[in-house]
């Protein structure tokens, strides 16, 4: 699907050539009702940040095909169809910079069936819309994903699961982490043909299959708890499913029995009983430490007792990085009755010394976030501290985006490209702590 | 694709039995971020104009199998995926009157892994939707269908070809209208597989093609207008396509020369050049009479010539129902600047005695409309009136809703279906004048 918006946030990046960074470009979706032939775009105004870049000096790309102004109003053979964006390029030697700019359009359409006394056909558009920096080549170890779980309300209503992996390779990650009751349609079992299909657009778009979100539903009946064999079970069947989908752990959330998400006991012997078969398929079983969980607490504690128990080097942590969150959060989570604020939207603020002791039994990160403003700012999560923490430490892994802000359309993609923004615009600032 | 918001407008009717109406029906998407098993779903209170219907006395439909809501708490193999609605069908005898309501929805789930000291998770929507009556199955020759224009800004964005067809025929229309270029992929050469799907699909919701608008851009190039030789070629185009895709009329809308929409001189030869192959296809060639050309004009009396000077009973009028319009619309147009209001905005109220004098000529009426409020009310077009003239003169033929009001999302969906649901209520009363 195209973005409803004319200005489309895919796709907006600076250019280059073999003399370096030349300008930038956009995509537009046709702002009129019809599809029209190339010679009836009479071009864009385009202005950036106040900086105003004429139409005439435009060139625009059009079903493969690069043209000048002067070359589409001739043209007889091209097309901007309803379905197909147009790419604007525009001169602009060293490109815009990293982050947010606010960007102004007037497209000229000629339509022919509309007398002039109605005026020049202009459709107008303004957005804000994010240069995401290429990533700085130092070898640093991390790697970038992005989690489904930040697209939550348009994947299924204005974006395809194509749409997403579209949009994570457009913004320069490289690793994408699903749901698998969520993304996979006909969970648990999926079609072959969709599974083909899978493995094709992680090929066409350059992806690697990273976490695989799974839940052990301890609570799943009211007359009673799920055993233990039951939540094995279960394991078993997401681990086989996100080995056949090519992923390298799963992340199993279990019920929970107190307001500090201490687990449903089975989990322990539940887990236990799929250990091997993880080793086998390898694939690192992550339980995942989430706010108002920090890392020093019992529950994180009892996960690196069963590491020092089984010896497994399939079960590891995964981080959410709301821990480490510093305002609270007030917006955004729906479903939640009677309270002001659930725990886990309070600050906890965890100490990077704490996140320093139990890297060495991390395998994942979920860079979670809520809101990241117009000067690249994280209104919550402290990310220079937490890459400064995880390169003096030499962390080798994914730090896979979730953004889990206001389910507006949108801005979950909107936002997911100012994280990684964000990210790269620190990569190189971030020195070890 | 679903539509976003929890409660969707497509599927929302009565539901029947052998005893008569016993109730309604609404589809929902699943408001949480992940898919659930059945037992998790705790049901939802549903209110309509105020009522309420308790959760307790609801049946769901969740993959094709109906539960009540002790049988889906207890349930073992159903689920509530992401991109499947859920079906609530809801006991009311009698059903709900045609016209729109106001409804309130709250979704109860369980979430086993969020501490119960965060509340009941309860997820609430609210919206207005439209029961659309069934056909009064009087044989007036009326015949209802809908141009996918209606849903310009939705399609592409939000809304798949087949999902407005599903919506069309969810409405109990039967003809789809198009907009050659614009509803085509890769047009004009549509790809094969394209071709096959469409007919399919025809197939699946049991559709009619109805007309197929198309345009001959007269001043496409700056420097020339199109020759009357190039007309045809454009003509010759859309007809051949318009017979593979099963349509029986096309409206070629030509380039206009005066500010009453006179179309270009090469109107008439280029049509006159095709007219054998429109006999040959059996393809109705249509002129549209558009605001702010009335019925009585120089442009409509030469289409009239032209019928009568070339005998054709494959060249025909199109009657554009903005013609009738009683108060000007000031909103829903974008692309016009310097004028406070394009002419064919402001009220033309042509007479219905006009209407009635050609309607022998008319093969097709497009039902341009642009606000029905929330007591089926146009707010500009004389539904009463046209319907009347139209039983009064017995004619037969399609009606196609094209809206063209305010583009805001879904909003072209809502409209279309408050149309029909006026359409047909008000079928039974509009007798003959």
């Amino acid at each position: 699907m195209l973005e409803r918006p004319i200005i489309q946030q895919r796709g907006f990046c600076n250019t280059t050539d073999d003399t370096g960074v030349t300008g930038f470009r956009l995509l537009l979706r046709n702002p009129n009702y019809r599809g029209v032939a190339g010679s009836l775009v009479d071009g864009a105004d385009v202005i950036v940040d106040g900086h105003p870049f004429p139409r005439e000096a435009q060139r625009w790309t059009l079903q493969g095909r690069t043209f000048t102004l002067d070359e589409l109003r001739a043209s007889t053979d091209v097309r901007w169809q309803l379905d197909e964006t147009a790419t604007l390029a525009v001169d602009h030697p060293g490109g815009l910079s990293a982050g947010v700019h606010r960007i102004e359009v007037a497209v000229h359409l000629r339509r022919p069936y509309i007398p002039e006394v109605a005026g020049p056909s202009v459709f107008r558009a303004a957005t804000t819309a994010t240069i995401v920096p290429d990533d700085d080549g130092t070898p640093h170890g991390l790697r970038y994903g992005v989690s489904l779980y930040s697209y939550s309300g348009d994947l299924y209503t204005s974006m395809t699961l194509q749409d997403a992996m579209a949009d994570i390779a457009d913004l320069g990650a490289t690793g994408i982490e699903i749901l698998g009751e969520g993304n996979i349609p006909g969970y648990p079992h999926p079609d072959p043909d969709w599974i083909d299909t899978w493995h094709r657009l992680l090929d066409r778009y350059g992806l690697t299959p990273t976490n695989y979100g799974s839940w052990v539903d301890t609570a799943m009946w009211r007359d009673r708890d799920l055993t233990a064999e039951e939540g094995r079970a279960q394991l078993e069947r997401d681990l086989r499913l996100a080995k056949l989908l090519g992923f390298t752990s799963i992340r199993p959330k279990f019920g929970v029995v107190t307001p500090e998400l201490d687990p449903h006991p089975v989990w322990q012997p539940a887990v236990e009983r799929v250990l091997d078969l993880a080793a086998g398929l390898d694939i690192v079983i992550c339980p995942e430490i989430h706010s108002p969980t920090p890392i020093r607490h019992p529950v994180t504690q009892a996960y690196l007792d069963f590491i020092d128990r089984t010896g497994s080097d399939h079960f590891k942590l995964l981080i959410d990085t709301g821990i480490f969150q510093t305002a609270p959060v007030d917006d955004g989570h729906e479903g939640f009755e009677g309270k002001k604020r659930p725990a886990f939207l309070e600050p906890l603020a965890v100490p990077m010394s704490d996140l320093a002791d139990v890297l060495p039994h991390v395998h994942f990160i979920q860079a979670k976030f809520f809101e990241i403003d117009d000067r690249l700012t994280d209104l919550h999560i402290p990310w220079h501290d937490i890459l400064a923490t995880l390169r003096t430490a030499g962390w080798q892994g994914w730090l896979s985006s979730e953004y889990e802000g206001r389910r507006e359309p949108y801005r979950g993609r909107d936002q997911v490209r100012r994280q990684h923004a964000l990210l790269r615009s620190l990569n190189g600032s971030a020195a070890p702590a």
